[in-house]
């Protein structure tokens, strides 16, 4: 009998859920809820990879080993100094007869859940990575439990594209869910020229705001953000600035948000977006920034009464939801498509 | 004109808000929306009081000066080391004409925001404290803010009573909030025979929660709960244990909880309070010792659709709902006895 969030992967400590395991059983055969994806690259974590590239000052031979050595003792890519893994692309290779995830053998997919709990063995030797940079060509395999998740690539789309959005997926479609809630919502995106900013923004127009801001920390940000007409309005602040960033959202709007979506990874922003948010409103942290005790402390120091949401990477049908605004939204498609061309060295 | 949350009582730095602020001012003087609180005690944070108690190896004189410098230099009770600060109890002296908190001069009342961004001065040296205990016996003045909160005490309560109360009021009255949003509740509380959690428990049912469990960690908290009959059934887990947390609350609820409460201060609760709740549940994290980061990745690893809140302070009719539950629920009334009695030396 499995488990469907992978508890019978976990060699160690016993009892732990594999993201927490020290080390995991990526055995190729499947149980009857599980999947096997033939490995065709991975993506590191840019944080796990900065990591490893400092610390090995740039040899990129030397950080291949260690991220082979990584996977060959933890049966999982989960960098253990910085706690984290990325995702990969392969193909179905096999699917159990219980498994609900719904793929068939020959799907390209993408992994939504994070290569920290994902069970992988690599039997390439990354031979074809030369350890300076975070997309690793890879041969091998992983195991996907009942209750992961991946996404199927489209085949009109450049992978990258997709993966792009598929990366930041969670963010649009916890926005839609929260301002659906209030009617006529004004919703603040801080950070909202970001990959999960903009999708945010353009979640938030057609899940009926009723007016929109993007606030961005420099003009050619604004100027960007601007040219895509994604937010009725776009403004200059610095969000760890509490009383520049209200007064931005505040003129903006018209008053407080509704609803204030913090995309921005630094940290300090806290206090700016509860005093940005009305009473009654909804603050969404997207960003792995967040202080917890920094929220819980300030919004009970402003009496303010928000509801703080810890933003979930999961909510169901995210991966749809994200590729329907970049196919049917040109703001979006044009802010990633510009992302892309900017990252691509040729 | 005065800011609602203080910004023209910040000296240095300029443009945060007084929580931030090294030094504040605490001339006594009242701005038209503020008032001056003549103060009687202090109540130091725990964490404040035992680091100071350490640093210099329990010698009280020596605890009692380093305070005094504190609120001398900073204008505040703000621990520079632990970042926290307390509450105080004290006599309304002067309201102004503007102020929206509803006080009256000789109203006997407890800040409800933290001393961390309350303006103090201290004029009798402490000479009544003997640096040994968390409270401190003082006289000064404080100042309040328009959008600070101070509930009035009761007369016919022992003001330690009404204070430990006061103290965790925002937990039942969100907990409340979060319940009545779901018909005939599944309601599971981490901690259930602590201050916050016994409160929260009483909450749930009276918002109509359908079944509550409390989870505590040893038997003789079990035996404690149970024997006052705040929850449907007590049960036995380690909240760190994130399989034995979901089997404990699953078995006593027959099901995962529709809304799970997170009271108890220890690390790593996140993954089993997320796989004890149902999909399209919520999860409320009090405990200041939550890890945003393994919340908003646990619940994406686990795939988990879970609405995830940060257990604000704050909820306006806060501390008159807590001290209703107080008066109307002999189980909540006899686990705050009986742990005041605890607390008692005589």
């Amino acid at each position: 009998m499995t488990s469907p969030v992978g508890l019978h992967r976990v060699i160690e400590p016993s009892g732990v859920l594999p993201q927490a395991a020290t080390k995991l059983d990526n055995d190729p055969a499947i149980g009857a809820d599980e999947v096997r994806i033939s490995v065709e690259r991975l993506n590191l974590d840019a944080a796990s990879f900065r990591q490893l590239h400092t610390k090995h000052g740039g040899d990129g031979e030397a950080v291949r080993a260690e991220v082979l050595e990584i996977i060959r003792t933890r049966g999982k890519m989960h960098n253990p100094v910085t706690g984290s893994g990325g995702m990969l692309i392969g193909t179905v290779e096999e699917v159990g007869p219980r498994s609900p995830l719904g793929l068939s053998v020959g799907d390209r997919v993408a992994t939504l859940v994070s290569l920290t709990l994902t069970p992988l063995s690599i039997t390439d030797g990354l031979r074809r990575w030369d350890g300076a940079g975070e997309q690793v060509p890879a041969a091998g395999h992983a195991i996907l439990f009942a209750r992961s998740i991946a996404a199927v690539l489209p085949d009109d789309l450049d992978p990258e594209l997709s993966l792009a959005v598929l990366d930041v997926c969670g963010a649009p479609a916890l926005t839609a869910r929260v301002v659906s809630g209030y009617p006529n919502a004004k919703v603040a995106v801080v950070g909202g020229a970001g990959k999960s900013g903009s999708l945010s923004l353009a979640a938030a127009r057609r899940s009926g705001a009723a007016r929109t801001v993007g606030i961005v920390p420099v003009e050619h940000e604004a100027a960007r953000l601007r040219s895509v007409g994604l937010a009725d309005s776009v403004a200059l602040a610095d969000a760890r600035d509490p009383v520049a960033l209200a007064r931005a959202v505040t003129t903006a709007l018209g008053g407080p948000a509704d609803v204030t979506v913090v995309c921005v990874d630094v940290p300090g922003c806290e206090h700016g977006s509860i005093l940005s948010t009305d009473e009654g409103g909804t603050v969404i942290f997207f960003s792995m920034a967040t202080s917890f005790a920094a929220a819980a402390l300030g919004a009970e120091g402003l009496a303010a009464d928000v509801t703080m949401i810890i933003g979930n990477g999961y909510v169901p049908g995210h991966a749809e939801y994200a590729m329907s605004l970049l196919r049917s939204d040109a703001g979006v498609r044009a802010l990633f498509d510009a992302r892309l061309a900017a990252e691509k060295p040729e």
